[in-house]
């Protein structure tokens, strides 16, 4: 008898055959005699083409406009498997973001969730009904629709889960959980039966696009216990995240190798080095939008300084226009970039008490004759930007090098 | 400087472009100097993809989950017609039904408006906003997603011109007023520029769906100033529909013939003449949701009576089911029936203060040798049923006999 919070993504609700199956789902956790609490996104494929409606009638659509236009998307699929459910004998009540108070700040398409109402909710469950909840979407103070940006939905139910102190909260997608890396990379690759979460936020951010970042970080500030798992699977427990490293566990000391290939390298080369030239850089690439990534500042000849950073790269050229504008005020003696990099990261909370760790990958990728163009590292990542071409090299022999190919991750 | 309501079915904001459209007519009102609420349908399609979509999940969808789903049409409508508003300059903000306290009870699918609170219309209005609300959709004192049936958002239109005491509630449509009948029938038809709320009623009743019944009903109730208009036509005052027989004016004895292909007759005969038969057979007939139209019962022989009525043509063997299942108990002689009738009616409020226009009708029918089955009347209608292979027939013969082809239609 627990109290289960359970999202499914657009793929696993991608058509009414698959919601059925989602129903089908519930219906087995209900029968062990959990309560159950699901959250769902709108059926695949759905808020693209609402977004491409929009973008036909105004080419930067109004973004209170867009929010009440694509917010439907998961409101259909409430609405489809609490039907699903009722179809099968189950009772089932569904609500929308503005239903269940999902009260959220006015940042349309982007907003974060502020507090959520559970009366209706927990009476549905004393009940003994199925509720469920759009979702992505939430209401401002003043009742305005909106949403939480793409994958919001992750953390819809994550907020569900903290809010309703639930025992668990799963998220169903089309992975069967949290991978050492890239099995189309690595085929020996092989499922973490539990991550932590500073390594989770850090595999997400680095491309491990299984979980929206922010619900994990919303996860770890409120104790929810997330698991991973497949909705296409029926047997098969995925990835535990925890949100304690557990001392008496046996850990290896590196979880995974993450990558990321939409990176470009930008050098300013020969900056004078006095306080603020990073901000003068930078600044103008932050009033453009552009998210700058790895930051690496090096001293440089005769008072000068040189420094690089990555962007994504199809602001690659945008990023050299605004610098070409500036350079003549910054004083930088050349600009340089390079948008055939990629990124490659080892992530594990093991690397905190292992000297070494960063020193065996340094090696490992020399021996294989990869040249490091730069390095930045935290205390549970070491990061390199590589050229693009031999990435999969380096992620197969880093894996290896690891002990990740065989080593019993628990 | 007048306020207006407008409302745009399915087929007017069946696109992109044609949303387009809308929003460059109400630029158009808007540069006039009037204020503008806008009530929208969903694209057309979009509420048949749904129902769709729910049927293939269960038989017969839960009504309020029905209700969460189909809703989402006139979202996404209100949604892009706000941004094609500002994608050309006007300010404009969109509300769902809960948004606006579109209240309604709880009947859902079929949910009757209750009231509405107009504080965030005014306050738009006053600062010079389009107001954009979705149609056919409420929501219920305990906070579900109602919706008003098929139809529904004339009803809303109306509802929300009653609430705000607008000057007029246009409803555009694809047809660009109300004719004297079906064009495709009598090529000579001509568009009424004006109608009363209650030949409007009977018009609409008959056959002529230009505007749900019931959005005539709460216009006349409320004495909104209603009026139909084309959609896909810049010019043209289309139909007002008046709430006041302006004695003044000289009117049309007959404002125009109405007729309806669906219907089927079933007559049960020699049925003992006591006080409850006509209960004893249509209790039955109204338990199983089946429609009557017409009602008749005649004296017939020995004490008995015959008695006739009218269902929609796809109940017709049903009907006949039900009865014979009854016709012991009930002492029935016979059942009769025919299917292949149509009614044809005579609608005009002249007809109170000129006596004989029943019998030209039945003149006019009786020399083109149609025989009339059934007779109703009411104060300004007559109907009769007839033989459905001489329908096209009657309505020519009638609609020259009471001169709508040329007289100057007020």
């Amino acid at each position: 008898m627990a109290l289960i919070v359970q999202k499914y993504g657009g793929t696993s609700v991608g058509s009414t055959e698959r919601i059925k199956n989602v129903a089908r789902r519930v219906a087995k956790w209900k029968a062990q005699g959990h309560d159950v609490v699901v959250v769902v996104s709108a059926m695949s494929g759905e808020t693209n083409r609402l977004i491409a409606l929009a973008k036909d009638i105004q080419e930067y659509p109004d973004p209170r406009e867009l929010d009440v236009v694509v917010s439907t998307g998961e409101q259909v699929t409430i609405g489809l498997l609490a039907m699903a459910l009722k179809a099968i004998g189950l009772d089932a009540r569904s609500y929308c973001g503005w239903q269940v108070k999902m009260t959220t700040d006015s940042a349309h398409t982007k907003a974060r969730i502020q507090s959520i109402d559970d009366g209706a909710m927990r009476a549905d469950l004393a009940e003994g009904r199925v509720v469920i909840v759009a979702g992505f979407q939430g209401v401002d103070e003043q009742g305005n629709i909106t949403t939480l940006g793409r994958g919001g939905s992750d953390t819809s139910a994550v907020a569900l889960a903290a809010a309703l102190k639930a025992d668990e909260c799963q998220i169903y997608t089309d992975v069967d959980g949290v991978y050492t890396t890239d099995p189309r990379v690595v085929p020996e690759a092989r499922r973490l039966k539990t991550i932590t979460f500073e390594e989770m936020i850090e595999m997400a951010s680095l491309g491990s696009k299984v979980l929206q970042i922010r619900s994990v970080e919303f996860a770890g500030k409120y104790k929810v216990r997330l698991r991973v798992l497949s909705s296409f699977e029926d047997e098969g427990e995925g990835t535990l995240i925890t949100f304690e490293e557990d001392e008496s566990m046996e850990k290896a000391v590196v979880a995974g190798i993450a990558f990321d290939r939409n990176e470009a390298r930008i050098n300013v080369k020969g900056v004078p080095d006095r306080p603020g030239i990073a901000y003068q850089i930078l600044g103008p690439i932050a009033d453009a939008n552009i998210e700058v990534d790895m930051i690496i500042q090096n001293v440089g000849e005769n008072g000068t300084t040189d420094f690089s950073f990555t962007v994504p790269r199809g602001e690659y050229q945008k990023t050299l226009d605004i610098l070409r504008e500036v350079q003549t005020h910054i004083g930088a003696a050349k600009l340089e970039g390079d948008d055939k990099v990629a990124k490659v990261s080892i992530v594990g909370v093991g690397m905190r008490s292992h000297c070494g760790v960063a020193s065996t990958m340094f090696r490992t990728l020399a021996e294989e004759g990869i040249n490091i163009q730069l390095i930045t590292t935290s205390e549970i990542k070491v990061s390199v930007l590589i050229d693009e071409k031999y990435l999969e090299l380096a992620v197969r022999v880093l894996h290896k090098a690891f002990g990740l190919d065989q080593a019993a991750t628990v």
